[in-house]
């Protein structure tokens, strides 16, 4: 805790010395009125008046072709809840650092002053004409299946909520290589997913997609099923627990192969995970404080295991395949990120790491591979 | 015309060449995963902690203390009229390259694909906590007046239409040394106004607000009277005309001082001009073709001529206005950018001219001393 604390303090020191972590670079300077004439009026007339006819060639000649929007209503952001848009401001500005720093993807930040659904939907349509693509970021559920869906109808731009996608899509690629190291075959794996949010409904539906038959969602109230209150609770029932258990999470866990949890601090016990199958598989991924520290399901007796955080091996993290995932997207003028390429993404990843162990299961962020296998992905 | 050929056509392939004026620039690289943990997470969670408590310290932590809205729903653009957001945003980038270059001011452009009022404002207030300002641009009269009227209202940040107050303080700059050249006191002048669309509007009223008595305003239709069947047009006759002239631009300007053009190509004659009073002064500020030639003015018996193009002297240009407004506005934190604001703009960028003659009355784009000016008058 006192090098949590270290970074807490530094990290608020360095934002206020930055005073927001984005700026704006022009391409060229504007020296001279010649420059004027050609970047303003009456010069830039001729491009406006191309666009009008030919809206579609704005991708040649405006930031459409290379801008990403990161938006936010800030009802889920970090671990920390819904803390509103200015909240989530910083976050989305360093989102849109990492877009540029690891894939040269220009991404800029629009947090919004309303959780309404049908205002977001109103008001991410309404801006989206500038934009390349748009990354949907800590939207609560359930309301961000919702969104995401709407918008992704109303628009011919790639649109993404990565708090599902993105994580759904590393997990994939680390439980791949943890199945490997294990001598399992991932389409066989018993999973147990622990919470039914954004994250815990995105992985289950793209683990089915690989082929893993036997997927399990846990929530705080036990094994989710058909007769939950909530819809997506409910559809998420439908497609999986093909077994049919039913209990809580001890029920879920007995003989699983691996848990995946996307919950929060201190969920999981060392009594779930002793309950496992042989070389059980944790990911623990809430963070900071996962949902049972690693030392702890070392000791009852987990063989893989993968957090979110930078200082255990095995670290699950969104920054390796949201820039990619953009990067890819508007690099081939990809409408829709669709089911092929996420799974196709996730192979790719997992296909970096050359011979996966139980402490190597999913390349390093700072790997120059990273973003150009996931980019070749989207396509 | 053939050099303005060459523009377009050097415009269109210089704009093709960049793809987009713009880019994204982060202030601190991302080198190591230190430098993660402090710009994202986990550091970023403090302060995003903070300003969940905090809000109104976003200005400190965030871009909200530098970054302006550029935003337009593509309906009057430049002289092109309603071409849409995607015809619009090659015109809301250059303007974003201009707030840098001249003022140092960050600013991001936003297209919208509605042009509903309702939607509009609602779009704005919902993007708008991530900003410290927002100027509007090209929106067509009369919804302009309702939407900036509202976004102000809902909003604690500065918001302006700069088609309408930009224009205003750079032409009442402009007037105020243009009266001095000629030996006139400004608030004596008889001015017509040729135009009731967004400057049109916003220059009588700037202009009443500087002491100026006999404002009359014409359209297409005439002289403006309390009987027209828009709103804003009979607020605009109640507030001008004190003779209760009636008639057309011939009435209007029979004994004029001065005519300030902002409508269109051509809507001038020489007769007009020619009808005016002694030592007539004259804006055609229609862009790129003026309302009438400036060699035609001159043959008619105008003293003084402004047009908006920079091949002839006097070039009344907003990029003399809106940068400086809104970097003072952002350094002295202004809420309401307020009438006063604007008439001290407007003189101090008047008083930069140290002696007004017909040829000199108003200062260069390039000037170094124009955004300290009017960046003074903003607080």
């Amino acid at each position: 805790m006192h090098a949590k604390k270290d970074i807490s303090a530094r990290s608020l020191a360095v934002h206020r010395k930055m005073g927001g972590k984005i700026r704006i670079a022009p391409v060229m300077p504007v020296r001279t009125r010649g420059d004027l004439s050609v970047l303003y009026t009456p010069g830039v007339g001729a491009v406006a008046s191309l666009l009008a006819r030919h809206p579609a060639r704005a991708r040649e000649y405006t930031i459409k072709g290379k801008m990403v929007a990161v938006i936010s209503d800030g009802s889920a952001v970090l671990g920390l809840g819904n803390i509103g848009p200015l909240g989530a401001l910083p976050v989305m500005e360093g989102k849109c650092v990492l877009f540029k720093e690891f894939a040269g993807v220009d991404a800029f930040p629009i947090v919004l002053n309303t959780q309404d659904p049908d205002r977001v939907v109103e008001a991410i349509v309404a801006i989206a004409p500038g934009f390349g693509g748009i990354n949907l970021e800590d939207f609560a559920a359930p309301q961000c299946f919702e969104i995401e869906e709407r918008v992704k109808r109303a628009l011919d731009i790639p649109v993404m909520h990565d708090d599902q996608h993105g994580t759904a899509i590393v997990v994939l690629a680390a439980l791949m290589n943890a199945a490997t190291a294990v001598n399992k075959r991932v389409a066989s794996l018993r999973v147990v997913i622990v919470g039914a949010g954004a994250a815990g409904s995105a992985i289950a539906r793209l683990l089915l997609q690989a082929g893993v038959k036997d997927v399990v969602v846990c929530d705080s109230k036990g094994i989710i099923n058909r007769t939950r209150a909530e819809k997506h609770k409910r559809d998420l029932a439908r497609a999986t627990n093909p077994r049919r258990i039913r209990g809580g999470l001890f029920e879920a866990l007995a003989g699983a192969d691996a848990v995946i949890g996307v919950s929060g601090p201190n969920s999981i016990a060392k009594d779930h995970i002793a309950a496992m199958g042989p070389s059980a598989i944790v990911f623990a991924l809430a963070n900071p404080m996962p949902e049972i520290m690693p030392e702890d399901a070392r000791e009852a007796g987990a063989r893989i295991i993968a957090t979110g955080r930078s200082d255990y091996p095995n670290q699950v993290n969104n920054v390796l395949a949201f820039p990619g995932i953009f990067r890819g997207a508007l690099d081939n003028r990809v409408r829709k990120i669709s089911d092929g390429m996420k799974l196709r993404a996730a192979k790719n990843l997992a296909a970096l790491v050359d011979k996966p162990t139980p402490h190597n299961i999913i390349p390093e962020p700072f790997d120059p591979r990273v973003v150009p296998a996931v980019a070749r992905a989207i396509r």
